[in-house]
């Protein structure tokens, strides 16, 4: 840093995937949000997308606006984003820093992926089994239940499965990162790969609070409908299974087969225990706001 | 786009550049602002930072914030965005569109510049002239007198000296941009040369407007420390004038001998015509306000 831009030199024969995101305050995080977590999410949803896409990550930019000089909030901010930096070899090559009267992060993550075995949402494939890593519906149930401290834990500090992404390079079809929530991004691997899917809701893996919360409703919700779960989502051949149990065992990371991808057009269906047809929320969309 | 992250293909032997910027409504530019002018500037500064470092601009990522679902602003900001990205052959590759009660635009803008022969702000050399392209003044002249159009031009649509900035490599030994002002800019290249200069303010290039207006104060003030006028500013071995003088005619841009860098500590002087010493303005700092 110190010059106009930063400088890196990409390795041959690797492709580079870049994302970005914008998160801003009152939309995205409260006003009072702990700084150190934010600084954690705000790099967390971006290796989250770069694991989506089997890329590894390499660097990152930081562009943020804060509303005075504010040098507690920006070093506690740091400090969270930094721990995860360098937990997964990931280099700040540059940023910018300007004034803003509402807190705005916006972060770019630059990964690397070897030419041609990047993941997409448009690669499932009909008999394809639907597979999620973890456990999902913490995050928004969070939202309603702040108190209860392991969910809590799944909003404000998700962990990026940046290995399993990697590792799914070859083995999975389609991939996709849970941020909008189930339905909503398994419905983005469905338009893009133009096929249908059958889910079977009982055997989605939900955060362990649920159980004792007694609340089907609510459950049902956050677990099909509820988003910032950061859980990889994807897509891979039945031949694939005895690879992904192996693969689950080594990372220490559950990973469960949750359904089926089906010839058709874009239809996804959530199947109870008898096999009827459960109603869903739509997913979530960041422009239009819950459908 | 519709994937996790955009992917793209470096050049081998190429380095790639990488430089971010955060505009806020109310700080950066007006809630009113004409939406085109401001999609040409957001990318415009960015490409001045990749000129500024030599490198050919070939990708931009735009992570923006708005109010609310605005097609109209959206258009029209994306056009002008456009037209200057088609210009120089830059493709769009990623982004995200999020809300946020103050309008907040974030590029980032990607270059490919020869490995090796990227420009520097620490490169300057005792005995190197001080060149400018263009002229200055013209975009804080505007922020005083928004009625003159030529210099409201300069403000709001500033012309990237992108073609300038590749064919400084291996002429120029260090350069920026005239973003923050012309003592403040080249106040950047003394710190990290650690070098002194002396300008003499009589050569130094200015908006025609100022000579029609009789203000010495405030020609000296907009030529000085006046910011947004994104011409390059640049050092060079007096062996170059007549390259120099060529590529000036070539490009059909004026590149003007300012000033001469001089051995010593950090330090700037401005001389007038007498050789007397001018006092000046400090530059611009966008954390800490007008110093």
């Amino acid at each position: 840093m110190g010059d106009d831009c930063a400088l890196l030199r990409p390795n041959a024969g690797l492709d580079l995937a870049l994302t970005t995101d914008m998160l801003v305050e009152g939309r995205h995080f409260a006003a009072d949000a702990a700084p150190r977590s934010l600084g954690h999410k705000a790099l967390a949803v971006n290796l989250s997308d770069l694991a989506a896409m089997g890329a590894a990550p390499r660097w990152a930019l930081l562009a943020i606006g804060l509303p005075a000089v504010a040098e507690d909030w920006l070093a506690e901010f740091s400090a969270g984003l930094f721990a995860l930096a360098e937990r997964f070899g990931v280099e700040l090559i540059g940023g910018d820093t300007t004034r803003s009267a509402l807190r705005t992060i916006s972060i770019v993550a630059i990964g690397e992926v070897p030419a041609g075995v990047a993941l997409y949402r448009s690669g499932a494939r009909a008999g394809d089994d639907v597979w999620v890593s973890g456990e999902l519906g913490g995050a928004a149930l969070a939202l309603r239940r702040p108190d209860i401290a392991e969910a809590a834990r799944r909003l404000h500090e998700p962990e990026p499965r940046v290995e399993l992404g990697e590792r799914l390079r070859g083995l999975a079809h389609a991939a996709i990162d849970v941020s909008d929530g189930l339905v909503g991004d398994l419905g983005h691997i469905l338009e893009r790969s133009r096929l249908a899917a059958v889910l079977d809701y009982a055997r989605i893996p939900r955060a362990a609070a649920f159980a004792a919360l007694g609340d089907t409703e609510l459950e049902r919700d956050c677990v099909l409908s509820g988003g910032d779960d950061y859980e990889l989502l994807f897509t891979a051949a039945p031949d694939e299974r005895p690879a992904l149990q192996a693969l689950s065992r080594e990372l220490g990371l559950a990973l469960t087969r949750i359904g089926t991808i089906e010839p058709g057009a874009p239809r996804l269906e959530v199947r109870d225990e008898r096999g009827a047809p459960l109603a869903y929320r739509g997913g979530y969309d960041h422009f239009r706001g819950n459908a």
